[in-house]
């Protein structure tokens, strides 16, 4: 018997979820949560998905464009085992109790507080932490960007410090109104709160992160900076282990991607739905070692990088698979991410 | 027997050729032409496509990556009935000679001067006029939209002057290196060129047509102002007209496309492949009628808006189809445009 | 005697404003009045403009940094026989009734409605109608450029219909929170709000605008079509007349100013105070006629376009100049406009 | 008796130079020479400054436009005891064997090898070793940024080691050409040459630097990270030193400068010419200590931070200032950085 799933809040994050639940084996989408109609709404239900009326939305403001509801987000969590809230930031803790009313389940985003959950979580990082848990945190995209490297890197060679430049996109790409349309925002607080929700993850892991915001809406670009305990012989060591970590993709330097809009362009042609890239994407040239200094970029997809970490949590909570390694790999085919 | 096409170049227009070619009905892909290796034709032999390689390039730079090449575009223009050029603005021309040594018929793009072909195209304006030619040129992508909203209008209401402002993107997605940055930057020439490319198509037409460029990467807005011969009575009848048109994708109110982001967003999430949207992008808001005077906003997606044309061009010169309706329906419906 | 001069809004136009007074032979600047302290409002202590606290802000705000304060608005009021209100869109309004309890004249700017003032005004355009008023509004950055450009056009050659596409920049360069970062957004109200808003100067002018906005923080770009009612024999007649014109600069093709980036980087070794361009920037090259059909692009600065406009509006109001090409020519020469 | 200055290379920094050089009272600008006609040389002529054609250029370019030349290159170099070379990168290198055929001393900028002149300058870290130098090179924008902040930090609380995060502005404002428009490229050899750069001035600093470009023209911004020998108490000591030295521009938290954006925005209303910041400005929220660890943004004007150094230079070469300081001081004064 399938998982039971509902998706409150279908934006960036929540529509995603919604695809990927659909394809996944073990899962069942039992409906989707949106305040507002528009272009969204009518392909949620073209796509088959029930339509439930989230947030401060009403009945009434979809059936004047024909679009059908199947009730309110009580109704919707009447039938679900676990809810995914994909509500804007800070909205979803006050959504908790809800869910405890109705007793299902309920994963949380990175924009919420750690404490909203019982653990945050990371699929390559912590999957057992989240087994048989009741609330579950997805850390944000650019948390579950690094805590996937330091997934791979940590147990390899040890980490004595771990440096980040958080180099941000400003906005998605469908948000119109955010700037700046040309300059830099250093985020000024340093550390960034990246660095301690890093931390969550990896409770003694050194690390300290500083951001700039800068005006692209394509993605993140982390610098790395790693200095190992015991540092492998060359870099090629460290490209063989991203390389070899599924929700990595390295670019050779033949294969022409210079940047992150190369990087979309990849994308765009993966046939993956939309422009996702759920992987931490590396520069093969760009992976250096100076003796015990390890130095990377990774470009992180802010829209979707967070989606099959959402898909392992349900699994985690339901154990559904014997451990993380196998529920990524059910999760990466389903998604079409293995191999492309 | 299907028809045997090739496309020589694999850039933003020959990769989406190819990927279109292979969905039609009545079209066989007989191979690619690529100059270099990269991530691009690496994914073409994933898709099975045949690589063979073209311009300066040499089989050498693909075995040192190791892409299978199957020989050089005179012996990919052999296994051919037709060959698409999509190589850079005015290589096409130079490539003609090559193409009639072959006896291969020829597709060109609008890059490339009228007298490159017998007959510049547009499937909704001029499909007959391809009827059985050897050599067609597709017109470019603001031609196309604007031929194609020529179209739809003067056979219903005529028009006495049709001017255009094109707000043109600077660059596409995937292109690091073109600005400005930050600025607008007008085509001093008054006409631009585009008015004389729609007139090859609609020699009478009264049009007049200016452009700035602006920096964005995503897509052309056209404002069109149009004064009617026989206006009809309202706005709604325009709105009626492009929308029963094929090619024609209007925008309500409630649906929250505000601009060019949200129009990618939907574009995003059709599943069609990569972000295209080969329709003329209206919206039903800015379509207004004043007396004889007609405006509408259209956005064009420059990447993708030639594609359908190509494939009706190709069925056009070998007769594959009574008509242009019919063929635009056979390549819309094998596109997965129409419905959505 | 000279006037008495407070500008209450400290803005994009109202420090302009101010240091635009503080140049005039014939007035005085008795203060400014701002909300809250920052670098500006250091800046205009160390010019020795006195400061007053305006709007929702507190004198305790300036002390805590060290700024000092001369009371408030009301103060302000009381030593001024003219106010400039600079204050956002839609506050000046709000305001009218404060000055006319402090028995003071008022400039609004073109962000209020038409009827917050006895007077819309330009100072080509309809000087003489601002004479001896005790309320004037200064119309909009746009409006102005497109009035200036009528002022020009009309009464040499009739206008039949005059059309304009505003290409408008999204943000100011100072405002971090605006986009859209990459796209174009259409204003679907067709008339745009510019049309009519020129009618307030030019009743009779059969004007129509549609306006995009697009991701540049440097200046919109007007592309204009104007339909004579008696042409000249050329576009050489157009191009002096806007040249012999205060408030016009024209570029030829050699001085190598393609597009508005290059514009800005004339203004900016100008030496005039920031990177002001008062004036209509029009590009000789793009000055064309066909027949009745003129066309021109002119760029508008949108922060400063209108500083001169309150200027000579302050000079209207109190009768200190015999006309408008007077009160014009000893602006321009006070802020340095002339023969650069 | 003043020393003779010629500025070969009339673009962002030359044009910047000749202005800088004509307000000093020890120094005389002979002339600038350019390679074509443009608003900037127009405005040289209106200035004042002897006009020679340089490079590629023919005085008959010039003469068509009626701006008077005085002669060409070697014409200027006999009129001059030294030249700023402030040609193209990598053009200067091949100037060095005419400089030295005209026995005159020569400054080269950063884009040129090392090796191009006797020693690397920085003003506030090596003023003495330029001392009667006849070919001195002044650093590059971003290295000269990153000399500066070392000759603050190194001698007070030695350096174990200097990391950079660089996001660097992808074109000047008036360049139109170049992009990305919407992206990040990361620049993937590490270390990026601005570290090996440093070291010509700092020879034992261990300082590692890394490379992003972004879509922006304003300024560059460094992310610093410096592991302090002997650390102070706090981060109020750091920012006392940055305060306490010349060509360092804090700003505090209440002043309202977020970003570059604002930055820019200060510089445009401090009437020193153009929108000129000339020191490395620094956001004190931003700077932080956290043990050894020494946290702080920078953002460099890459257009005119190199300016006040090639005033320097001369000053050193020809020993017309008794030390650093004495020098740096006469530069501010005359340039108006002091006290702005």
């Amino acid at each position: 018997m399938r998982i039971r799933v509902a998706v409150n809040g279908y934006g960036t994050i929540g529509k995603r979820i919604a695809d990927a639940v659909v394809r996944q084996p073990d899962l069942e989408l039992v409906g989707v949560a949106k305040t507002h109609p528009d272009f969204e709404a009518r392909r949620a239900v073209e796509r088959g998905y029930a339509l439930y009326v989230g947030g401060d939305g009403s009945p009434a403001g979809f059936d004047a464009v024909g679009l059908p509801v199947a009730g309110t987000v009580p109704d919707l969590l009447g039938r679900a085992d676990v809810v995914v809230d994909a509500t804007p930031d800070k909205v979803g803790a006050g959504n908790r109790r809800l869910y405890d009313a109705a007793g299902v389940r309920a994963i949380f985003q990175g924009g919420e507080a750690a404490d909203v959950a019982e653990v945050s979580f990371n699929a390559l990082a912590n999957y057992a932490a989240a087994r048989g848990k009741r609330r579950v945190r997805v850390v944000s995209c650019n948390t579950t960007g690094i805590a996937r490297a330091a997934a791979v890197v940590l147990p390899r060679w040890g980490v004595e410090r771990w440096d980040v430049t958080l180099v941000r996109r400003a906005a998605d790409p469908a948000e119109s109104k955010k700037g700046p349309l040309n300059g830099i925002v250093p985020s000024l607080h340093i550390p960034s709160h990246h660095g301690p929700d890093v931390r969550t993850i990896f409770p003694d892991l050194a690390i300290a992160t500083v951001a700039v915001v800068v005006p692209t809406t394509l993605m993140h670009v982390h610098v790395n900076h790693v200095r190992l305990r015991s540092p492998p012989a060359d870099a090629a060591a460290l490209v063989e282990a991203f390389r070899e970590t599924p929700r990595f993709r390295l670019f050779a330097p033949w294969e022409g991607v210079g940047g992150t809009p190369q990087v979309m362009e990849f994308a765009r042609g993966r046939g993956i739905g939309r422009d996702d890239v759920m992987e931490n994407v590396l520069w093969q040239e760009g992976v250096t070692l100076e003796g015990k200094e390890a130095y990377f970029f990774q470009a992180i997809h802010q829209e979707s990088i967070v989606v099959p970490e959402n898909i392992d949590a349900i699994r985690a909570m339901f154990d559904l698979a014997p451990d993380g390694r196998t529920s990524i790999g059910i999760t990466d085919r389903a998604l079409g991410l293995a191999g492309r």
